[in-house]
């Protein structure tokens, strides 16, 4: 039987150059036999979706920040976004920030909000450039992107900076959820065929405050989000690998998104979050992916 | 001849899919074509450097923000630097934000700076994780990063966000040094066996305001940079798609790096922007890389 513990799952990870410590917490480096099966790993869920007819797209890691604005991000999650600020004064202003760093003091007060934020889902930037008629099957669309969560943790699935490869649908309704159920499947399947002890559970996003309690409720009883869950740093508290959400007319509406027949779109995202399928891989299997199940390595080193 | 103008190029790359338009300046999305080529060049690269013993690191697009308070970022950019700033307060305090960004208004005040910035430059995460005392032969990394910069601009190969290949070697001096002009002429045929008009140049970083015009003419003076330029948007003023930095002593300084004989280690970068490569591809040959001279795409698509 395995046994849990992040502290030591983390020494492990680093013992065998797989994590780089650095600095703030979330945000450690990658060593190359990580990235090795993280990029192996994005690589079987493409081959997974290769017989969809989908887009592929890239997004920096910031996005414009009307985006989070339109979207009502702050009211549901003011706790876990990143704004991005920049020195916009003259000569003579710049040189007080030297001076600050140098006396131990605070700078923010020095910086202007830019007009981008660090990207906190995957899919965000797609929605405001699909403002207009969806063609007639809608779209669909695939993007890797590094997104960023507020949420410093030592525990080392609780990342704050991660890569996640993300499927979009817009289109309407019964495309949408047919689509995101079918993607539950594939998805459940995928990680069950490399050994991983996943399964599936309806799920809540984690809303800010008092009032963010009745939103989950709400999620959960409408059955709006699903999450893979796998076991990595504790078995009580699976480790939630993906993601799958069901948007309704949220995103459609915010950017007047219509499908071809006028109605508002709807659409759906799922998000396997890389660095938590790699680890759980790791967790799982061991440190030296050269011993892993051969069933394991053939799918991923093909 | 070719004919240059941001204006036009821009407008071709968007009509061919290679850039989905998105708000802000220096930020847009990719489409397929695009990345598939900036993939294939990363991969040439590699490949180019396939004989060295090259350690692989990934690391996050925000890094530890003392990196860039410590190594004098502030001083001499403190106008291309990205902060994250965060919500810290209290529920009470949160429902401010959604006030705010619905009357208009500035929200800013209301957050505070992390413990992150966005990484200006892929090395800088590096440095930290070394010090100490280097490997006889002192150390050799290779990383793909996300960086940023603070400048907003129309111009299309004048991004904030993009991607670089770079590589790091950090010894003893003449190693150093010898390690930059070896990769400044290898990266020089490599783009030249692409078929691109490029050529190096001995080159100044951007620094700020009247005091940098000094540190810029010192830069030069001593051939600590140089660059590797193509003509892409303007045949005048040709876009820097390489960069070769010879930073002396300055980051084993202020990461306490040493030789293993025990001398201040110094270091040396070299980065290709990704982004601007590709771009080069694409002015250079034409917005379809199916008509791409045969010499060309036979290195690519191997």
């Amino acid at each position: 039987m395995p046994t849990y513990d992040a502290k030591t799952f983390y020494n492990g990870l680093v013992a065998h150059g797989l994590l780089v410590p650095a600095g703030p917490l979330g945000a450690f480096g990658r060593g190359a036999a990580f990235d090795d099966v993280l990029e192996r790993m994005d690589a079987l869920i493409l081959r997974s979706a290769r017989g969809d007819a989908v887009e592929s797209m890239t997004f920096p890691p910031v996005i414009d920040r009307t985006i989070i604005e339109r979207t009502g991000y702050m009211d549901s999650f003011p706790h876990l976004c990143g704004t991005v600020h920049s020195f916009t004064g003259r000569e003579k202003d710049a040189r007080a920030i030297p001076q600050r760093i140098a006396a131990g003091e605070r700078w923010d007060d020095l910086l202007a909000m830019t007009d981008v934020v660090l990207n906190p889902a995957a899919c965000y930037p797609l929605y405001p450039t699909c403002t207009g008629t969806l063609p007639e099957d809608g779209r669909h669309v695939t993007m890797l992107a590094w997104v960023y969560r507020q949420e410093p943790s030592e525990e080392p699935t609780r990342l704050r900076s991660f890569r996640v490869r993300e499927f979009v649908r817009l289109g309407l309704p019964d495309t949408v959820v047919a689509w995101r159920d079918l993607w539950l499947e594939r998805g459940l399947e995928l990680l069950i065929s490399l050994g991983l002890p996943a399964r599936a559970e309806v799920a809540a996003d984690p809303f800010f405050g008092k009032g963010g309690k009745m939103l989950a409720a709400g999620q959960i009883d409408q059955k709006l989000k699903f999450e893979v869950l796998i076991p990595v740093v504790s078995e009580q508290d699976p480790t939630a690998c993906c993601s799958f959400n069901y948007h309704q007319d949220k995103f459609g509406q915010a950017f007047a998104i219509r499908t071809a027949d006028g109605q508002v779109a709807h659409s759906a995202c799922l998000g396997f979050g890389l660095e938590r399928v790699t680890m759980a891989l790791f967790k799982t299997h061991g440190f030296q992916p050269a011993s892993w199940p051969q069933v394991v390595r053939d799918r991923l080193w093909v």
